[in-house]
């Protein structure tokens, strides 16, 4: 149990580059002893980060390596890019037989990630009670606590005494491999309160567990999405929580560690959908890589077309007055930028619970007067820049108005229309960015050249 | 000790709107017992959110109600943006007073965000030996390992064994609240290992403790940026690490709840960041928020000129073919949104240390045959539009070409910006979006008329 190699006290936590280029030049001389010897004092988590640097004949050969090693610890720190690639190379029997030794929550969080396919053949060549145990979680809906959740944990009854509750642990192999609180349960199995570990150890054997308890705990139902899960640990900086079934039955625990990973994945996700990349991943291959930004590339061509039409509403006018082609970016481009501020403080206020029905309108108002009194002073400077550079007033003051116009509707289409989406259950960080910017390319175009096609011919 | 009430176990967990509503009209009706009986179940963190919800003058009628709840318990979970606000309206008395009973590591997180002087005011009024202790903790770096810990700790010699353990932790008073690990050091008090509480708690009383602990640690040098110590907890799934000074002494205990908090922040940091944001948080004021917006605008501002300057040079060319004036904008925004997807790849990748020395000419490749995968892709559809749309041929051809150089462009501006920026210790999210759209533009527009002044007129 003890002396498990960590990282080595002196040396520089994590994986050095240094120590990469070792291994590279291990696998380059076909020096398997030294690759051993290099991979083997790493942490778990390191190896997989090596796994995922190297070039994929590297990684294979490495992977030949330590075969048994990967297939235990390392899998469940593997990506989800390059988990596929590697259990196909291990083989689906040897992974099967490493996964049945892990945690049941591991296994599955390795599992899920597996195209169709190869879970099913992982799953057959498993023995039939982790694959019972496996499918009972794979059940429980993607993404929710009930796959989050380790089975294993301490449940005990009140009238136990600490001491009792002692040798209970000292005597009792099948507990989990970690845990940071014991259960207390009433004889249904419903969980009536909880004790902190370190409570319990600062506590004298006589006392009641009872009597140390906190009732009332945070108990986090199996269907619930891992998203909520890791507000509420956040919110009430838990370490572990129980779930509980629909009868409110407790059947498992959820750790920290594996909801620091799901808050990761999340903000991960809120940034790439921003961006418009929806899922990614530097190690997807160039195929995938490509059709999934095709795709949103797609998107953003229908509405640059759009912007276009818009354009050429106004030809002729364009033709006369070739400033208002040349300043027209100015007037999109600001509104576009307002707008994605707006929008991304919003997305992020939604997600943080900050913005709810309580003060959408007070914030609503705050953006709109935000987004008038920069439209103002932006309104201003452009005009001057207008003026000096094309020597006229009037182009100016139409560059001014359409400016207060874009950024007033930046304001407004930024916090309205990720707000929008979320009131109707869609995830405001996946459209919201394309929307806002249509809106404000849409009416920052028309509005500057229609004003100049109304004032200046 | 036991029976703090938490969220109730048959109600929804968090502050519902409904609760919100029923304690503004309590307010609103100036029913102030009905205030406290609405506020006392709550858990501080709700609380502290149900303060920011809240109008400002509902919200300081709420603060005086519960004027000793807000100042013990809420003020760590109230976010900065109304920290000084409220601080001031309990006055500096009643907040040292408050911060006294907190653990240093969280008074320092209430004091390090107040402006200068409601700091120096606070740190005035407190009582001697906690301004010191808070004192020494200030004096670590701002965002560093040293202010995020707690200076109560477990330590005890690996010659004790697991019952002297029990005992001496059942006889002390001062320990920390909460802890999840119990160090073992030497006798100059540098860690020698960790013994997690679950470990110590299943293990009989005779053994000793150096039998058990987990020999090399994972320690945090206390300079460590938070960043840095996030990391550390993800990578090695940590649940509590210790921190060490220079010559390598045990100071103190960081709690993963915390290291949670720091990684919320710093995932919001990288999105605000990239949408231009900065710091930002939806309870700043109007004026706050104005400020901060127009300074990014501004640099914004500044590109857009540069963009129009460059589609200044060509006013005859669009004088003569004003189609040109039409599509230019598709150019530009097609490879805005592609160096846009490549670069929130890159940045994210940065911060997770997948993107490392060893990958980058890989990942470089990689982006860059996606980008010219895409261009190709797109030139032809955005030729076959334009060809249609305009009855042009050549016009079509010269947007095709444009389009391949500035996707391409696109995907080395996305990837090379923040690499760079990376390389020479900026952060790559503060300032790569504005670098990368003003290279997508200025380039998009150069292509697209400098070839269309060629080969159209």
């Amino acid at each position: 149990m003890a002396d498990e190699p960590e990282a080595p006290l002196e040396e520089p936590l994590g994986l050095s580059p240094e120590h990469v280029q070792s291994v590279i030049q291990a696998i380059d001389e076909n020096d398997l002893d030294g690759v051993r010897a290099l991979v083997e004092p790493l942490h778990s988590a390191d190896v997989a980060d090596l796994v995922e640097q190297l070039e994929p004949d590297e990684r294979r050969i490495l992977v030949d390596v330590i075969r048994g090693l990967v297939a235990s610890e390392v899998l469940p720190y593997l990506g989800e890019a390059l988990r596929d690639d590697v259990v196909e190379h291990l083989g689906t029997k040897d992974v099967a037989a490493a996964l049945a030794e892990l945690d049941v929550d591991d296994a599955i969080d390795v599992l899920e990630d597996l195209d169709e396919e190869d879970q099913q053949e992982v799953l057959r060549a498993l023995p039939a009670f982790e694959r019972l145990q496996i499918e009972a979680g794979l059940a429980f809906p993607e993404d929710s606590a009930g796959r989050l959740m380790q089975r294993d944990f301490v449940a005990i009854p009140a009238y136990w005494t600490v001491g009792q509750t002692i040798d209970y642990m000292r005597q009792t192999d099948d507990l989990p491999d970690e845990f940071y609180e014991i259960f207390v349960v009433d004889p249904s199995h419903r969980p009536m309160g909880t004790v902190p570990l370190y409570r319990a150890m600062r506590t004298k054997r006589p006392v009641l567990i009872g009597d140390i308890m906190e009732s009332e705990p945070i108990l986090i139902p199996a269907e619930m999405d891992q998203e909520e899960v890791a507000y509420h640990f956040q919110q009430y900086d838990l370490t572990s929580a129980g779930v509980v079934d629909e009868s409110n039955r407790l059947i498992g625990a959820i750790m920290v560690d594996d909801v620091v990973d799901v808050i990761h994945e999340e903000a991960e996700e809120d940034l790439m959908r921003l961006a418009g990349v929806g899922e990614s991943d530097i190690f997807w291959t160039v195929a995938e890589t490509t059709k999934r930004r095709f795709l949103w590339l797609l998107v953003n061509l229908g509405t640059a077309v759009l912007a276009s039409i818009v354009i050429s509403l106004f030809g002729a006018t364009i033709e006369q007055v070739v400033a208002l082609a040349i300043l027209m970016p100015i007037v999109a481009s600001m509104g576009g930028n307002a707008g994605t501020q707006t929008m991304t403080v919003t997305v992020r206020a939604l997600a943080t619970r900050d913005l709810t029905v309580t003060n959408t309108f007070r914030i609503v108002s705050k953006e709109l007067v935000v987004g008038f009194v920069n439209g103002l002073l932006f309104a201003a400077l452009v005009a001057a820049i207008a003026a000096v550079w094309f020597g006229g007033i009037a182009l100016g003051g139409v560059i001014a108005i359409a400016m207060i116009i874009n950024m007033i509707v930046a304001a407004l289409a930024g916090i309205l229309i990720p707000l929008g989406f979320d009131r109707f259950g869609v995830d405001p960080a996946v459209a919201a960015t394309v929307f806002v910017t249509t809106v404000t390319d849409v009416v920052g175009f028309f509005a500057f050249l229609g004003l100049g096609a109304w004032l200046l011919l």
